[in-house]
């Protein structure tokens, strides 16, 4: 077998972000961890990751990453199911979209680990790179908006989440005051998450817009809500987020009746053990009851 | 003088994150912008940004962004003030801790902008990368919670974020039923931001919880918030962002009478033009009506 006292603190490194981080979670030296890799990267007669301020794993590293990370999820799941082993932490890395963690998932999560106690570990990324985390073996699960599955996970569609042109009323009166006209909307300012964000470009989009127009980049949800609120821009916004300052009249419809549905897929290891099939079935049932789901 | 052309697509490869967008945004092919950069490279003698995914600045890149970027600052105070450059866009970058986004500095910022129009790009950033990013000269203006002025720059105080340990009731009864005794808290799952944030371990170091405790990590202020009101675990919240949630007793605090006082700061360019001045002279009224004030 292999020895996984060299592939724990592998992990430990790359999952604390540096080797003295690593040795404190550990209870080691700083120097037994940087030997532990050393021996790892001598047997295996390659380096596993790459030395720097942030040490990064190589393929090799990530494979056995991978493999360690599911080695984990299968022992928490014996050690639970022993009483034995009572008290021994569960620990789930999730990558999530933002969109998704600031709305309905923190209370699907919470039904499940009244039954399912575990730590999370939640790393907040576009879908792209969410995949990518999942294909390096960085984490578990992933919820995104790409469907596109990833060796040896499997994928459960979730419903789709409704996002609407909104803006403060005094903003709509200002920038449109004879309503949604191409020309006034391509002289708005948009709120844009980061680069990756297309939601407002999709929607002007529809008004033949295609080049470039003014708008303000804030990479945070709830930044991007206050933004929105304090007359700054406009931005597509998930309605699940925003229902009561919709009702309260404290954001309106850009373009009354324009809405973009966005797909939600949640993604996790085959092979990560009973809990994770459970907890993916639980997602499941949660997600039919708030997010839009296709015509049956 | 300098060539500006040549700087100004430094500028937008380093903005743009790369030499295809940047090439987009100038309007240029991309060879055009690469062959400016090799051209400014070779005047200098030394590279100024290293070619990557993304691309990097070399120390003498970012001491060139630092000077393009103040010369642009002060061409946009110029154009502004003389009608004949009517429409030209004034940007601002600002670096800004999470909480703040989230809470007070929108609305701030939307009644200083009905007068001085200007596009924002926020990066969210912790203070100490927020600080580094003005030292390189990427952002004009930066937020957060340190007071260690950066060459060329003015720094002004802005008051200080409450933050109070808040929980679910629900979650309180099961964790603290005897009240918030070291035994218990030590094994209350906390919710932190990220490996920089210390505000729950300052909070249990209170109550001599000096070792390692459960917890939950989760980069969204957002999806913070959303996991303690799922019950999931306990965090530090600014008081300013969750005043309704503990108005309605939907989140309770962990520890009665518990707070920490953060101090904010308002770094910006001091070269920066009338506009940076009268910026942070606005933020800093508006600040004293929100954040807690040191006794005068």
């Amino acid at each position: 077998m292999l020895d996984y006292k060299l592939l724990e603190a592998l992990g430990a490194v790359m999952h604390h972000q540096g080797f003295e981080r690593a040795a404190r979670h550990l209870g080691l030296t700083q120097s037994a961890v940087s030997q532990r890799i050393k021996l790892l990267e001598a047997r295996l007669g390659q380096p596993v990751l790459v030395r720097g301020n942030v040490p990064e794993a190589t393929d090799l590293g990530r494979r056995l990453l991978n493999h360690v990370q599911q080695v984990q999820l299968l022992e928490e799941e014996l050690t639970t199911s022993l009483p034995q082993f009572a008290g021994t932490e569960r620990h789930l890395r999730v990558a999530i979209n933002a969109d998704s963690i600031s709305t309905w998932w923190p209370e699907a999560m919470g039904t499940f680990m009244r039954d399912h106690p575990m730590t999370l570990d939640l790393v907040i990324e576009d879908q792209d790179v969410g995949l990518q985390r999942m294909r390096h073996g960085e984490v578990a699960a992933c919820l995104c908006a790409s469907q596109q599955p990833v060796q040896g996970t499997r994928v459960v569609a979730l419903g789709k989440m409704r996002y609407r042109s909104l803006a403060h009323p005094e903003f709509v009166k200002r920038y449109l005051p004879d309503g949604p006209t191409a020309k006034d909307l391509a002289r708005s300012p948009a709120i844009v998450f980061d680069l990756n964000d297309q939601l407002q470009h999709r929607c002007l989009a529809e008004f033949g817009i295609a080049g470039p127009f003014p708008h303000h980049f804030c990479a945070s949800t709830e930044g991007f809500i206050q933004l929105v609120r304090a007359g700054i821009g406009w931005g597509m916004m998930p309605e699940l987020q925003v229902a009561n300052l919709i009702e309260t009249g404290e954001l309106v419809d850009l373009v009354p009746g324009y809405y973009l549905d966005v797909p939600l897929y949640w993604h996790y290891w085959r092979l990560g053990g009973e809990s994770l099939d459970a907890l993916a079935r639980h997602l499941e049932r949660e997600a039919r009851r708030v997010l839009v789901q296709d015509d049956v």
